[in-house]
């Protein structure tokens, strides 16, 4: 088959198509972008932190203090991405819809945006044919018809792949019931749920000098990995992996925290009085490990061989997809145009981790995504 | 030297000495132990949720549904520590009172309460000669003076080797500059932190099912390890390891998620516009993976191989010590008195991950732990 050379595939990478720059444009709460004066690019201001110091700051403010980060050609230029993808020598990348996806849209115009964007998305990858394919975002805040016809609309576009999917659910997480007809019509069309944090931890957690003292390294380093380990986590103790045994989930940076504490949380399960009264503990049980291994993939985005080795050994190097988080993570002393370490560093792990050229780099760097997401043009109807 | 043989140490095992559960049982809000009629033993209250259910419990509610966890010989008798030690060929145990410790006692009282606990816990020491060292507590909420005294005190106690600590410091959390001299003259008596979990995360992480549904598991599983991760990671961000570099820390359950996050949160830190600006990304900066070579220790209670080995691949194969958690995770299905999964499932990790009765297996059992904590009688002061 022609898919199985070895390409280097992009799963965590990110764009803003106009449409939905312009909606972020017109908003005046969080998520939004604002122009300032003397600063070249309108900032893109996401985080509780930030809408603190936004409203702080003043319109002519020093623009080395401005809160959120710059809106640069990254975020929404076909161009922009294909330049990344070859200075990067990726082949292809599978783009998202940065956080907070459509989570924030009112309900009444949550289905029609999807349906804009999404097309969006079908458009871009035409235009570069080969090269991209796409999650699709959901309208979760849409009625439950209009959601489920939105899975309708993606299931018919060539080039998508699955969703990409917040913590937030319906409001109430992913373990909410209310979802399950969701997830069966997902995994029914063979659409992977990419899971992808946005909310973080409630911001008292990080103390009174975060703000201030440590920049956005808490709420991003700590914060996303323990809202995705939560989600996941919640998913898999309400038996959704069971309830829909045909789910396939990819869990942004190499599950969060996962696989480092799939012990700890066997641990706790047996050992929970209530779980063990309740019956919950029997042996037909599947554990978190078995889940890891049937139903959930890892992206690489860990950004050490130390996390990327334990995300191997927890998930198997059949499921792990390298990624770039693009546009984010920018290089802040050098070129835009050239290198981003946020790129080399995640593929020197896979490297050290499994052995530079070995079939396992290969599988990590580009064929498990080509296989597991079905990269490749078909005349066959997704 | 004598203690070059091969014994095996458990660096992670509570007590409660009777001074301590007499405050326990005198008290109204959590922590709390209290008697339900037709309950064998009383129960220890020590959760949020867990008060919730208190409220809502009578005095002759069904023993199954009972809040808390009962109180059984495992947690203060001597005899039982040393019964739970014979029973898996623990030699030494470094005891430490268990959470939340004294951050609950009143401030003018709390001189005196570390005192009496301490003095108890060095008695049970003398006690088992040979068997038994600990960590002190120390009382955080009384007046600084107070609280350097206790340094005073414990440092001159000789099976001292160190002090239990958890993550809230003076009420600010352990980036609190306040909280310098105390570490400084924690440092300078060669007593090790050891920096354990009791806060977890804000309740409503978990979502609306976790109570009735989950059991303890999201906040045993996932809150206690992001709790140590983000006060670790504060103390790093703040600069307490530059400014003690004698400071030496041993971090429970393996250090929460910090050997998976460590990548992360370097690649956060010097792709963070602030912090660059700010100059604290410069040549001369320790990394995360440097302070967890040169001034942290990690317990091995983490439950799994893929943990264990990713805990040593962060920190080296010299700076693991075996840790069971004694007297929580109980077996629920078989003797109490017998093995204890909680037990065996890290001292398998152990085989598995460095191989069974290799160097490094004997070091991670046991002769890190007596090299770096010095667990030997000996003449001079600690």
């Amino acid at each position: 088959m022609a898919h199985s050379t070895f390409r280097i595939v992009d799963v965590h990478t990110h764009m803003y198509p106009p449409a939905y720059i312009q909606i972020l444009e017109s908003r005046k709460t969080i998520p939004l972008i604002r122009r300032f004066a003397g600063a070249k690019d309108p900032r893109y201001i996401i985080l509780p932190a930030e809408a603190e110091a936004l409203d702080k700051s003043s319109a002519d403010a020093n623009p080395s203090l401005l809160p959120g980060r710059p809106v640069t050609s990254h975020y929404s230029s076909l161009a922009q991405k294909l330049h990344f993808m070859d200075t990067h020598k990726i082949d292809i990348s599978v783009v998202s819809l940065a956080n907070p996806w459509l989570d924030f849209v009112p309900s009444e115009q949550a289905g029609e945006t999807a349906k804009s964007v999404n097309q969006e998305f079908s458009n871009m990858c035409a235009e570069a044919p080969g090269r991209l394919y796409f999650f699709a975002a959901l309208p979760l805040t849409a009625p439950p018809e209009t959601l489920l016809a939105s899975i309708g609309h993606i299931r018919g576009l060539m080039h998508c792949r699955g969703v990409i999917l917040g913590t937030s659910g319906l409001g109430k997480g992913l373990d909410d019931p209310a979802l399950i007809p969701v997830f069966r019509a997902l995994a029914a069309n063979k659409l992977t749920i990419f899971l992808h944090p946005h909310y973080g931890l409630p911001n008292d957690v990080w103390g009174p000098r975060a703000t201030e003292e440590y920049g956005h390294v808490l709420p991003l380093a700590l914060g996303f990995p323990m809202e995705t380990t939560i989600a996941v986590t919640r998913m898999y103790l309400a038996g959704v992996f069971d309830q829909v045994p045909d789910l396939r989930m990819l869990l942004a940076h190499s599950g969060g925290t996962l696989p480092f504490l799939a012990g700890r949380i066997e641990s706790c399960i047996v050992h929970d009085g209530h779980l063990v009264r309740e019956g919950k503990v029997g042996p037909a049980r599947r554990t978190i490990w078995q889940v890891l291994k049937e139903q959930i993939y890892l992206d690489a985005v860990i950004y050490s061989e130390v996390g990327l080795k334990a995300a191997i050994d927890a998930s198997g190097v059949d499921r792990l997809m390298f990624g770039t988080d693009h546009p984010f993570f920018p290089p802040l002393t050098s070129d835009e145009q050239g290198e981003w370490e946020s790129m080399t560093w995640n593929s020197e792990a896979v490297k050290k981790a499994v052995g530079d050229g070995s079939d396992a780099a290969k599988a990590v760097m580009g064929g498990n995504a080509i296989e597991v997401l079905r990269l490749y043009e078909t005349s066959e109807e997704n």
